[in-house]
């Protein structure tokens, strides 16, 4: 097998472990990259670099944000008697894309999955209990993929939740079974909110 | 439509840039890359970066290169009566891949093409010209892409070096018309430069 020259192949090498990007089209992206200006790569691998080290989590609902704390938890317009509860911050940004739902977020970081040894400890649920603790939020939307997963979390999120007086409400089952909810339509997703149910 | 955390935002702009990288592959690269430790990021940002800023081009024969001459023609070990003339340097890596062929090359970074205003004079063919008026080199394979442009370039070049006494060829027709040199398989390749022949 050729050698190629040693910053292509660190390139191909550092391109092909992103998800999605084989051999093939680490290589053609490569070549790509060395035949762009320096300055339009010096501007992509800033966007990477420093984007990463730019975000942190919003220390109330744990959703990507560059200050302590997130757009949607600071933007006094937001109905703060309402949070909706997902699995990670890309359910926040297709959630956000429905244009319906004008409460608040709260980012579990994952979902509960004995399988994969996550237990209720391992997600971002202690810092949700205290925001209800004060008597402010009056309904908790339940918006975790419609799987198994999904439903284990739920359901235990309703059991820990409801002892508090809060109303607990999982989207309808408008989404599709086993799917992504980031894939799902805004249409789909806008009828799973509306169709929402008690637990 | 939701404004995402600039910072991913920044990210999934200059990732869609890329070629092969839709919106959609951009936000989910930029989800992916968010969620990698810094480390591997800053691993990635550089690779790209220091990669772009370390690659130039051979003062030789226009290969990628590290150093002022690149790998290949600094091997003594390699045939220096034959110069394998290419497009791009894609193509030598797609002809080192053989391991048939033990000569040197000569990048010409396009061929030409009237239809986008590409003459002789915005392709590397005068330092072609220079390698070949030393009497060292006793054939040139050209091995340009078996389309129109590779065609018209190939009979190009053999008008202009045939005068100088030196052997012109084309590799064969083994490789299937109108195709992309750079996905021909190894075998169809090994045939192309066994069955050479004459312009």
């Amino acid at each position: 097998m050729y050698e190629q020259v040693k910053p292509i192949e660190l390139m191909v090498q550092e391109l092909s472990k992103l998800p999605g990007i084989g051999k093939k089209s680490a290589q053609r992206l490569a070549y790509h990259i060395v035949s762009m200006p320096v300055e339009n790569v010096r501007r992509l691998a800033n966007a990477l670099l420093e984007g990463r080290q730019n975000i942190r989590f919003c220390e109330v609902c744990g959703n990507y944000s560059v200050e302590p704390k997130c757009d949607i938890c600071s933007n006094d317009s937001r109905n703060r008697s309402i949070i909706c509860v997902v699995r990670d911050p890309r359910d926040v940004a297709a959630m956000e894309r429905v244009q319906d739902y004008k409460g608040l977020y709260h980012v579990l970081h994952g979902v509960l999955s004995p399988m994969d040894n996550i237990g209720p400890s391992d997600l971002n649920i202690r810092s949700l209990l205290t925001r209800l603790s004060d008597g402010e939020v009056k309904e908790v939307i339940v918006a975790t993929n419609p799987d198994i997963e999904g439903e284990a979390t739920a359901s235990y999120l309703a059991r820990l939740i409801k002892p508090m007086d809060v109303k607990v409400t999982r989207i309808a089952y408008g989404v599709p079974i086993g799917s992504d909810l980031e894939y799902a339509d805004e249409v789909t997703l806008a009828k799973a909110l509306e169709g929402r149910r008690e637990i």
